[in-house]
């Protein structure tokens, strides 16, 4: 039977410049949706598995776009409400060579922050449910949010939910007048799983160390509940040629991927929500070991596929983790 | 020499759907800047009049791409100032056959309207201009954007400027508490050429009257400094397919232009301020009925080009007037 | 509650030349999914209906595609197979002027065609549906396809489902070696609500007659279950010029619906399927003329979206049926 | 047998601005290749006529490109030279709604125009030729490019070949230091048939006349060889609205064709070569009613073709001429 | 004079996702035309060959346009025949980084493989022939076509022609019912040069041998018409980075071209073709250690090359051979 | 305060072909403008320099084009002039891998080589002028062009300027009569800081050298205002594959730049403008050594570009000096 999973946060709408192009020189920009959470449970869907995500879009015709997005790519929009507020987009510039991408955000007043979440029935949103994934962005986006997230994590834990937080530390969110500090720990206290490099750990759990082992460590003596920590080793070489490479913290040992050069990249956004995603496959139907390699070759597929979301197969990832077919032309 | 002509209002990238498809079955959307008071100055700069907007743009890179905007078109942009906010937006879907178009605004925060104008030397800013144009869309935007205006305006007047406002009522706007009718009508009453059909008599005005002239004598008795009151009829038979004449009452009598047929209408945002930016055009350097034709014919002209803004030359105009060269192929 | 319709057929990926080029001037194609019962369905399910699409794909990614589309724009996918088989495929030059659209068909052998739909449990497929809607493309593919057809019809009957057939009679069709006049009428027999043409009651109904109500009164006798008969009646003026209206023979009279004229046509594929699907929304909600009414105006819609299905909202269609907002900009 | 056909002229690539953008909009141009002469010779290659095209490209990978299309659309090749000089260029925009398109010429220097052709073997050239095509372009261009096509026609009397000449005089050519009368009349005293209207009477055979029968009566008194003179009368209600009527001077009566109504043109560039075109095959194979009927349709057809050349068929015309199949859909 | 050559096999329409795209994310196709043999002819053409290919097409107008297309290249079609059945089609999803290449193939009952041949006068489409090319595509579609093409290198044997075949074995082909052992032997057995590697070897002429030398002596012994065996080595690090070299047995000993490193490759597909028909110009006309290295210069800049033709001249082939120009910019 | 420079020399349009398509596979061409020197003005522009260009445009509406392109850009615009000539062309196809790029100039008689430039005020364009800079590209035009320039020479040095100067020899210009060591030598002797290859020093100085310090020592002898030379070594190992490396002469001592790996290059024309913009920032505002660094780091950032000019700030070039955020994301 298929794992059901659920998602919540918000979905934007990215604006990109056409090819190589600069924001001053772009005369249209191509559309996609696409947000940290959504994109875990796009890339889930793919996989047999029965992926949900809860969000709150305007109640216009961008709003409803966004809605048939998550439909088309096979996602479970049950939980998905429509409420006041604007859309939140972002407008992209795709770097090359030495030049950096530069993202413009442009998200404030968006109607998932915005939403009035105080009477959701998460007791029924969460039956069944095998996992549920959070991110650190959605407590930054306002008060309401964050309250929000703390009423699913506490109905996650009633029913006994596997919880995953992408900690996703971002220094220009949280402008709403509280600090990390402040939310970030009580959130965590419920998660069972987290992505966090050295930054998060210093920002949103007060961590400070200079060795991942030692910081995760120290994770698990103040956050009891943590069985896995996780994250990418990125090696920026050029805007389009990266080096990738998978941690698992066990609990035990830390676990390491193979580390894959990837040259040519088509669209390195939305990477770490392919890994997060391959990582929750990975946890529910695979050893620790291959979690990790899954997690990997999923989150390197993704940079070769435009737009947030990882649209690949599971026989695809399994491939890339076995070292099949790579680059080959299949006839 | 050249007239020197001044304008003031928020600028908008606007997103538009290619072709003829619906909000959701876009993957990108064309983008261009506008704004109904800028498109006044840039239609004016084509035609050789020194044409100067003032705004204000988010100090970020699509900021700067407006910037680079009313430059390239030849608009002199020694008044756009750069502040916190927005860069205002809206979404437009073209409509097709008897389909109407949409338009989705998402301008709320927009640096324009957050702007703090108190200080501008207003005094400098009108040094040497012969012509002032302003919307009723500033003053809704918020209650800054209202004084700024009204400060604007008093010193329009100290220095003998000539004052033409487009009163552009929508319902949409005025949303920071207060109503038009509150706001309106001081603004008014610095202004000496009004754009304003029955809708904007009745709500800004407070002007009811079943007859066009008779409102117009009505305005002409509570505004005492308007000169001529303006307005287009247009008939809408489809998207693509509408019927314009231009109205100029003049004090004494309503000038009627001749009446076109607009077949296979390319885009027809701005249509409104190339009729404005005409009629500045013609009050400055025609006669009376010389001035009401020529702002139809770039209004028509306008219909013709992609685009917010009226980018034709006034040979061009002058020679549909003529009814010279009317679709034709010049070698 | 909304009602519950099934609709069943192939599914074509449509590949249109860009623009106006002709098939040897093109370089690119454009692609949508399309297909003349699913066209209804999609329709229908823009208007809180539940409409379900049966239909087969082949087991490959373009396959899969088309089941994403079927979701995106709403369809219920619970009856849509895999199966061996080609997709198939219709070629589109968009005709200009004077010149005419052409097709070339390339739908030999599709998955569909092939299925072996023998063992399909039916009467669990129409458990609570309302209305099941079919056309004479089905049986004109295969004889395994016509086969399949009529074991839905009578589990139809058993379920007291309202039942409507687009008869579509195509000459190119029909190449298995049965004729209509040996198919067509059994399954016109299980059928209340028929769109026919002159062309179709002498093909598929044996009836000839010189006026349509004439047509109508026969074919009532000679198909008792008949109630509605229903057609358009387009004057094709150029490619981007026609005119609609539709009848509507209730048994008593023939009901006919405002003429429209369509200028500036952007895509007339579907508009049949348009119509049809009004007329069952019509017949469902509406009063008999009304019905007519929203079924033309819904069609003379989809000449304006580009694509096969007719993406428009119920709000959409009213308004045109009222006269209101048309060709006009909604801000 | 097919009919071999032989025609004359520069060719130039087209670059036109994308869609209805103005000059100064264009971030790209379309690229075509075009000239009145080889627009004929291409028309008749559609309609099983061994239809050859004489011309001279430089010698780099552009003139390549233009020979490669010449044989792609099936124009015989073996009189296209290589030569110093430049590839002819002519940049459009097109026009719409009351706006006029505008072509801006870059052809001075061309290869073509600096072409020694004075030892070509004409009489080779035209061996078993049937129809000979020229225009005053040609003369226009050089004086070698003058001398070459006197040659021409010495050499197609001598082969007893028809010829004819579309006048089609353009005042910002002719730029060598000759005027028309200088040239002109012999050239037109070695052709057959002549497209002139009363520009080019007057222009390129010193005759004025008020009307075009007249005007045909003076020029078979002063050109005796002539036997058939035809124009096309073209009224231009919009960019994209003309009305097209053929009229052909038989030396007993003046012929006219159908008059179309042609709406929603997608270009216009070539619709007189298409009309030439239409002309020659009518006068090589129908009666002279028919000719001029066949040619109008065929002018009527090209509107619809993007690009300079009629890319359509012999039945296509013929069906239009019969009033067939006009904007319908051909499954 | 120029060397005749001649190929034969099938031409299908490629229709292939834009950029980087996935299937299911493409909203429209690029098209251009293609055939393993064909490929051969259209390289031969750009280099001073007369090129003939042998084909079938559906007479309508998209096998109008592959015929346009052919002789666009400059290929000679006075042996392309127009014939009952589709156009055979192939969906190409062009594979990035580590994510392969994807081909659907559509071919099932193409014009080409249900043509009846039986009557075509071989020996006078041979007639002054220098190389017929075939490869093992074709006698893997159908019965008709491997008969056809025993018959054609029956007639090349009478008439002295050098034979090269591509073996090219496709597990997916060869479904009509007979297994390439009992069909390739004997179309072998008329070949002198042979395009092979190990899996072609043992499908094709029961050769079973773990070393390439190995595998050339036993074919020689079991073919003794074969005088040259031939392959490339590609190494895929990615889907944009292989590495290339050309290795030719020549019954003495085994050749290697310079290896190439290909980054940033623009389209694999045909780089097979495009060394065959270097090859096939390198033995005509060069040394045999040159022949290779030409054959894989050629093949080297075909990847550089969006389409399935290898468009470059033998100067630029040439210059690569000798290591000049790469990556420049000539001015 | 900001500097003031100014620069002279040809714009022509660049019309490139899409993507990585052949010429004879274009159909349509993307346009930018661009000119050596009006590529540093762009530059200096985007870095708080005051930049003027002196040009001179065909007064037509591609003219205009160009003008407002140097509007957008941000440079000065006040001795831009319209004349009589053409607009100069040049068309681009994009290299790839191993295939070089290749360039076809049609740049001939253009409106700036025949602009009679007798009557410039040469002193009032260079008042309060801190550099200027030219090209050996316009001594190459025309007669006309090297006079003016020679004049401008003359009073930049009337008026202290810092001049700069770009050898630039080209083989294929220098048409008129002259040859480069007529002209050159005189102009260079104007000059402080000239960019020169050992080719440049041999046909432009007369100094053949194996070295290249020798070779500056030696220019430094015969040309004593020389205070810099400076120069890249660009290793190319394909179309998108560069090394870079900038070096400076000072008098004393070479100092070199980083040595840059350019893997993934979108468009190398105008890396050398770049490069010399770059210089002239640092020579007025940084010490040598980190003038050549900040030179190379800006002509690398061009390479990521598309369009002839590079469109990065002050603060990017000064990231890429220090290695900061290269190929990254910045949010």
């Amino acid at each position: 039977m298929s794992r059901k999973i659920i998602t919540i946060g918000e979905i934007m709408m990215r604006l990109s410049t056409p090819g190589n192009e600069r924001f001053f020189q772009a005369n249209s920009f191509n559309s996609v949706f696409g947000g940290a959470e959504a994109n875990v449970a796009v890339s889930l869907a793919q996989w047999d598995v029965d992926a949900y995500h809860m969000t709150v879009f305007p109640d216009h015709d961008l709003g409803k776009a966004a809605l048939r997005y998550l439909k088309q790519v096979g996602v479970k929009t049950d939980w998905v409400f429509f409420g006041p507020g604007r859309l939140g987009l972002y407008f992209l510039e795709n770097g090359a060579m030495q030049r950096p991408s530069k993202i413009i955000y442009d998200r404030l007043d968006s109607a998932f922050s915005q939403f009035e979440g105080k009477n959701l029935e998460w007791d029924r949103i969460f039956e069944g449910v095998d996992c549920f994934h959070w991110s650190g962005i959605t407590p930054a986006l306002s008060q309401k949010a964050a309250e929000m997230l703390l009423e699913a994590l506490k109905s996650a834990k009633r029913n006994g939910v596997l919880v995953t937080g992408d900690i996703n530390y971002r220094r220009n969110l949280w402008q709403y007048g509280k600090s990390p500090l402040e939310i970030m720990p009580e959130l965590i206290r419920h998660t069972h799983v987290i992505v966090a490099g050295l930054t998060d750990f210093e920002n949103c759990m007060d961590i400070r160390a200079s060795d991942y082992e030692e910081a995760c460590l120290q994770a698990k003596k103040d956050f009891p509940l943590i069985k896995y920590i996780t994250t990418t080793e990125r090696n920026s070489i050029s805007a389009s040629h990266n080096q990738l490479e998978g941690w698992l913290w066990t609990g035990k040992e830390l676990l390491r991927s193979k580390n894959y050069d990837m040259t040519d990249i088509v669209d390195r956004i939305g990477g770490g929500d392919a890994y997060m995603a391959g990582l929750i496959y990975g946890l529910l139907h695979l050893t620790d070991q291959d979690a990790v390699e899954f997690a990997t070759a999923a989150s390197v597929l993704k940079h070769s596929i435009p737009g947030d979301a990882n649209l690949v197969s599971k026989d695809e990832v399994m491939a890339l983790m076995k070292g099949e077919n790579v680059g080959r032309l299949l006839r």
